[in-house]
């Protein structure tokens, strides 16, 4: 399924989420994280995260089980405007 | 549908996407926003981000046609961890 994960963490603690986000998935922008993930590896992302936080962490995971109805647009400096993927 | 937009702009362009954002979707984190959005409005959102756009400016625009398909869940600090809506 589709994955975007989002964090809202401490500058001093943002290159412990870059970290574990990057093992699975692709750093799109900034704390945004987007990825292709089974089932299992959601289940497994998402207890990291729990292994993880601190109490003022804050992390969102999103999921989309149906890819085909999902989609993303970029704007701005680092792309041209369009879909990313289809 | 379900849209999220994220964005990744200098600090004193932050309120300019705040307020554009602020109309039509939810707060949900730092830079991040989200909401239930019709096609027409969807559209008209992105040609807003166009406008407001400048070269340094990077916005996401992710979008999900199958509600049902799609949760998110938050972990840290200002919620339990939790599907926020199903």
């Amino acid at each position: 399924m589709h994955v975007i994960v989002v964090y809202d963490v401490s500058a001093e603690r943002t290159h412990i989420y870059r970290k574990l986000l990057r093992r699975r998935l692709e750093h799109l922008q900034n704390s945004v994280f987007f990825g292709d993930l089974t089932d299992g590896q959601v289940t497994s992302l998402k207890n990291d995260i729990e292994d993880t936080l601190n109490s003022d962490d804050e992390v969102i995971v999103f999921e989309s089980t149906n890819p085909a109805a999902f989609e993303f647009t970029t704007f701005g400096a680092s792309d041209e405007p369009g879909s990313r993927f289809t």
